[in-house]
């Protein structure tokens, strides 16, 4: 298969470019006879759509997604499901001088490198735009999941720069620009914004990803892996560095008898302690699934920067316009739709083998 | 596909369990005409195998492989490459006992749900001998990278538990029962280990891997790309609970202007630096790709421990046997194998469409 | 992968339901730098259309393509190529009464055992109006291949029920409403076409589909042979139910003297005779690749049929509406578009592991 | 994936040459729980085995398959099982005159094209011998389709050259060395081969292969069809030049009439005939799924030939050796082989997205 799809058995294959006529996916496998509407999905772009904040780009995306196929009044048939997504706002601006030069840290060397053609509108298809689209199909799979499994998936913001956050309240995080579960924190988060953006500069972050009430048995052994297909769905994850699963990175500096889990009937759950994020052998254990990505600082910022352009000479770029300074603060519902997807994938694939 | 092959293109398939009659692993989709001898895939083999000091495990595995297919005269000839390992060493014991018990943060418990059945001789599937077929496949990876790009591939153990270690000899990493580049630590690494082995214990490790000269283009944009499927080997590895990609979580405190990679052809690779790790929009830029893992302890400790067995009854279990203190101190051979898989099946699938 | 795929390097997702909002097709993996235009895919729409002549479905289908995405100032960019063709001409009728009933010889019956639910409109999924985005995304096969390396890829009628047909002026093809070489016959066809409309009646047909100037050494030895991929994907096409390669079911009266052919300098294409169809051990020999095609008489003919309805009750059914009495006269351009990416994915797979 | 596997869901690998090593196949994402022994594969290798009678080859392969994973206690284990067959009986002569030459069609020439190189010691990967180990793996979906769902598949000789033959009894069919359901037949058949051995020739057959209750609904509408699937397997057995499904070929003749399969309580199994063979839609529709191919002679006669060497010169070849006169008489097994292979993982892929 060629790259665009993620998934083997509940397939989406992601189309589109950020200024072209539209951005989509098609789901591919999804069992029949699940409700669907386009409020369903939409109620997941609407988390995700820039403009919301004054944290966030202003780029006004309106997002309306369209249903093309795969539904019959109302419910899923079990045909591929076309999802479609005009690109509206797009700025009919001039590409001419941005489309010769390479921003640093940005992909337009590497793309410019592998095809030897490049959209330069917007970023074409490294656009984080392109992460609308899966929201969309994990929509699909996150009302799959939670219907027949009563499976949870959230997400929230742990880290922003030097500002470490503590998961207290999975409430809260609807109810703030910054998917944040550590109210108190909020005002301390407003006031860091508001400088970087002043200072036109940009900032990391840090997300928790959790799936809960995920059933033990889902995986496979060697490659196929749960955790390996975890890692692979959120570092692909446009300026995703680091993927954490359950005790991460921390592990290695941990003891055995400090990082086990010791089981009996006595816990809830069936396990003392969740070192493991709900992974072990590949294979889920019925603990929560517990992962953390690391963001990385957007590098449009508005600071004078060394690079090529493509003639191989050297100039120098500073970004303009509208730009998330930090794109972490959008990433929440993006990361449950990745989990989403690949949970769904797992659990089709789980009932093919083991009935 | 089922879940036991890695890559699309260049594709390696692995089989077998700890203590049955073999295990190894069909590479598919090899080029032809490539010089390849036993010899070659044996080397590799050596620098995985265990019991070549007193701080890994005592099993001798003699690990001999057999190319049964797609060699003639010397020369692969494009057809499946299997290459079979038989199983020597495995101890004909009872197993009736463990059999019946789910080792804490082991993957018994998960194979038991997923399948209904477990093989429980040595871990069966779920043992670390199952990266030998995978080191054995990536050795063809890495003569064909070196042959055709010059490419290098090496990784170094950077932290045992407290102790950091640098990246200061890379020739050193040989030579040293750690693979450290570090060799003044090499003592103090020596009196830990056997601190560790005398109290029954485990440790956790972090190591660097990271492969020089791959040609900028490498990868794709969506899903596909080439950090997602770093990140999908190496977390499919064993005891694995993080990968990190150039700075790695690091990212999450950093500020953009001290993230960005400054371009110009005054700069040799043409980048100021390598914060990225080698990769930016999900392709290769050229620079080194670089890459981080985080290896949990081993469970296998000398302790008891609480579980449970397959009635669901609460029991009490303790590790017997040749087990690693520290699995990270083999771990090196493991991920350039799985790097030079990841990057062989890229090269192939950029050749494909990029001609 | 789920079954909606086409191809393994240059893949095609088929989406849409015949009178749902729209159909379409995502081309993942096609190779950067080529002229693309909607008029390139419009042009095979034209010849699919139906409604051209009385001898097919009076149906108006507009089939006007719009690209998505992939394309950047007129040339593909090597990211997904989304086609778009919205549904327009469907009936908004009651279809309550078909969908309580199962056509015989129809998916009806399949597709409800299958998923529960039916999508009765126009056939739903099972309608021949799928096979449009076939032809759009072999549109831009087709014309990679024939600036690549020359190819011309061709089909015409060989058969309509009990009339044969000579393939002696491919000229001739495009100028008469049944693909037919063989222009001193058409008078023969009309008269065979008129008659069968007016009872009512439907009639199978045999076409012929072939290659010219593939070069030799495209395929794979097992399971992926070249011969297995072409009748996989001309079986799938609706109403295939016989596929041939070179003699086809003639083999099977044949003996070794009269099958084999012959090589030498002095043939042209270094072959005597080409009883192989092009295809030797699953791999093109550069010989023509040529396919031939039986395809039934659509079932949907004006005569009371029995037959059972969703609550398994025996019904009498019979067929009204715009229906194509032959679906064989409209297959042409769709076997060549099939046979086009069969012939594009192996290409490129040709590429990536042989150079 | 590369092209040496069948199946999605339930993968077969097939690897190794005639005269290699050993040849073999891994089976991936088989169900757990099954009895699986070395018998249940033995047997069916019994079937296809050569020189059991005067009419085959005479080569001594003795086939002894060890089954080297995936099975504990006797039972499936859910993880790989891999399949292995040593070449016991390759003569150990010189290939050097045969290796410069390309026999007439024969894949020689197309392998030296494709890979640049060429294992010439009995045709390679080539060889007829290669479907061994497709009938080891279809032995494991054979039993795993007769005891989840009483499927029977059974194959028998249709056409001998100019032999028609009736299928009268399919318990003769183990009784004769040519697979006939036909058995006063049986004499005119000993004659024939008698004389076409005597004069060195070669001849076609026709076989017909069927699956008897499969239920309705498997498969997939577009592309991933079952008839599609099982034209791909079929076709991509060496020698097939045509594969039919139901009615086949004959329906290009039919009119509508003629070939619609009425549906009713009063037919047993639901419907009133069977020319679609089958399958509807891409699906199964419950009733026996009914397939024939046409297999060409091969081209291994006592005849000289005019062909092309290595340095593209004008030679001539005849060909020595114990080569079947009519590979038609083994291939009954193995289209058993393949179609068992197809079903199961259509089996599967139906029980992942419909439950």
């Amino acid at each position: 298969m060629a790259g665009s799809s993620l998934g083997k058995v509940f397939v989406v294959t992601n189309f589109g470019e950020s200024h072209g006529p539209a951005i989509g996916a098609v789901i591919d496998g999804c069992p029949p006879g699940m409700d669907l509407s386009a409020e369903d999905i939409q109620k997941e772009l609407e988390r995700r759509r820039p403009g919301k904040s004054r944290h966030v780009t202003q780029r006004q995306e309106s997002d309306q997604v369209e249903i093309l196929s795969g539904i019959y009044q109302g419910k899923t048939t079990g045909t591929p499901i076309a999802l479609l997504i005009r690109n509206i706002d797009q700025k009919s601006k001039d590409y001419s001088d941005i489309s010769e030069v390479f921003r640093p840290a940005h992909a337009d060397y590497t793309y410019f490198k592998k095809y030897g053609i490049r959209d330069p509108r917007g970023g074409g298809r490294s656009s984080a735009r392109l992460t609308a689209p899966t929201v969309a199909a994990g929509a699909v799979a996150k009302k799959w999941l939670k219907q027949n499994y009563g499976i949870e998936i959230r997400a929230c913001l742990t880290k922003l720069g030097p500002i470490s956050l503590e998961v207290k309240d999975w409430n809260a995080v609807e109810n703030n620009p910054f998917f944040c579960a550590d109210p108190k924190k909020i005002p301390e988060l407003e006031t860091f914004m508001d400088c970087l953006r002043k200072e036109g500069n940009s900032v990391g972050a840090q997300l928790t990803v959790e799936a809960l009430h995920v059933p033990a048995g889902w995986g496979e052994p060697i490659y196929g892996r749960l955790d390996a297909e975890l890692a692979y769905a959120l570092m692909g994850l446009n300026a995703v560095k680091a993927v954490e699963i359950g005790e991460g990175t921390a592990v290695s500096s941990l003891n055995g008898t400090d990082n086990v889990d010791e089981m009996g009937t006595q816990y809830p759950g069936l396990f003392a302690s969740n070192h493991s994020g709900g992974v072990l052998g590949g294979i889920s254990s019925g603990a929560p699934i517990v992962c953390k990505v690391s963001i990385k600082p957007t590098p449009s910022i508005r600071r004078e920067l060394r690079t090529l352009n493509v003639k191989g000479e050297n100039v120098v770029v500073s970004t303009k316009g509208r730009h998330d300074p930090c794109v972490g603060l959008r990433a929440a519902p993006i990361l449950e739709a990745l989990i989403a997807i690949v949970l769904m994938d797992q659990a089709l694939r789980n009932r093919a083998q083991c009935g």
